[in-house]
């Protein structure tokens, strides 16, 4: 079963090597969000398709949800001393990934070559494709004005209270090579546990996209877990957009788009809400504290999509 | 006694430092070369500038001459497995430097006052200036063509034999903002023990610098010691322009320049050669192995000098 999968930050990519460690790679496409990358210190950084490539590379660190397990911080923490900004932690093995990526863009090279360069370079076979080469950038509109989404998100930890969101150059880009191609092909396309504020919609608003998958069966995996995000401001976005935050408000965002819903155990309840949504349900244990987690995750959601086709 | 010195790399450094022992800030001012700067990895590196800064504030390595003490190297090394460029070494502590620099220069900043901050936050009290705030790009014409300095001096360590030198963009740089008036003001100024061709040259073609020490007594130390240079290739590059190195060839670079010169006891029997150039000469050790041979060979070169004025 050829498998297309969107996905965002730490969720997204935990699902992902759970798909990545069942399907070959010629079977598994993952398509990441851009709309959180953006250029600092003069270098260019792609949060979203870092953490997927290196949790797929195993080369993620597993206790903050960014960067590389065994990182140092000499260069970050000389930034600082120097008086620079330090407020986006980078460690000395991650600065690497985003010197490289601004090296090879400056000298023409596509987002989408670098990412499969550097996939090969981590020994990553499965396909990872950014949502666009072409630059798409989140903008929170918040209490306090119009935020970068990395301002929001790191500098000012999603303190600000969120209005909208806006995502500034996606009306122009064109997909990614092979983005389109991916979800034509596929048998089905799962939307990882991602935030669907700020990791799926961007990608949904691709042009082309959304209109290819709508003709597709699709499958989405809850990033809210009894009303709660397993990690990061999802939960508190729906509170401030006045929206109970809940398996079922997930659902709601994906409806018209998504025809099979997977919510955790501790929602049940919520099954026959989401089930009205014209969503098929698969009520599992949908937290991924381990390894085992995500694969045990990835073949309940392949089992379920193998329903399908 | 106010001195300015004239700084390229390691020996340079050395000496620089020795004076920095004994001079208060506000005597001594060290104009450094950036004839070997470069853009690299879209960083910007200025070598001699910051080993230098790197040697006054005791953050130099001392057993490679470049870079920093305590160097990890996890950058790099990540960048080498990302297939990117890697020939030249820079350490974790090392990248905060040129990342940081390269930022605050698009922003605006100019390399002198970047120059200033980052002693400032190294804790260097005397002053450095950088020649220019204008790149000036040391150009080697060589057997095989004509090399970048970094390209010739790192990546092709020093293989290819020298014709000559040209200093890219002097004609129009303009000498760094107090650089003139450091001369100007001078009692005495101190070429520091370093390449003739590559580290001396450039700052002397600023434009206004050279004509501002011509009125000046200046004294210089020989780079090369019993024929051979200590450190770095100015022995090869004499021998490759037809000029048997030692520290006589030295001097004769610097006449018309240089009234008081300073060579090793090793060389002693150049000492009347020397003093044909219309140079007053003192005979005594040069090496600089230890902190201690830096202060001593500064107290030795400052006393001389001290008969200048």
């Amino acid at each position: 079963m050829k498998i297309t999968a969107l996905a965002g930050g730490v969720g997204g990519a935990k699902l992902a090597h759970g798909l990545a460690q069942i399907l070959p790679p010629e079977d598994l496409t993952i398509i990441v969000n851009t709309g959180d990358d953006f250029e600092h210190l003069g270098l260019y950084i792609c949060p979203d398709l870092d953490t997927v490539c290196y949790t797929l590379a195993g080369l993620a660190n597993p206790e903050t949800g960014w960067g590389r397990t065994g990182e140092t911080w000499q260069t970050i923490s000389n930034i600082e001393k120097l008086g620079g900004p330090s407020w986006f932690r980078l460690g000395d093995q991650d600065f690497a990934t985003h010197i490289e990526r601004m090296r090879r863009l400056k000298a023409g090279q596509s987002l989408s070559q670098v990412t499969r360069d550097f996939c090969k370079a981590w020994g990553i076979n499965h396909t990872v494709i950014p949502m666009s080469d072409n630059p798409v950038r989140t903008i929170v509109k918040t209490d306090q004005g119009e935020l970068a989404f990395q301002e929001y998100f790191v500098h000012q930890r999603c303190e600000p209270r969120v209005k909208a969101f806006r995502f500034d150059g996606v009306e122009e880009a064109k997909a990614a090579p092979g983005a389109r191609e991916a979800i034509q092909s596929a048998d089905a396309i799962i939307i990882c546990p991602s935030n669907p504020w700020v990791s799926i919609a961007p990608i949904l608003a691709v042009p082309g996209l959304r209109p290819e998958m709508e003709a597709k069966q699709v499958a989405a995996v809850s990033p809210i877990i009894g009303g709660r995000a397993v990690k990061g401001p999802a939960a508190k976005m729906f509170d401030e957009l006045g929206i109970q935050p809940s398996a079922l408000a997930v659902a709601e965002q994906y409806r018209g788009l998504v025809n099979y819903y997977v919510l955790d155990k501790i929602d049940s309840q919520l099954e026959a809400h989401v089930q009205r949504l014209s969503m098929r349900t698969l009520v599992t244990n949908t937290l991924m504290k381990t390894a085992d987690d995500r694969k045990r995750l990835a073949e309940d959601v392949l089992n379920f999509a193998g329903n399908i086709t």
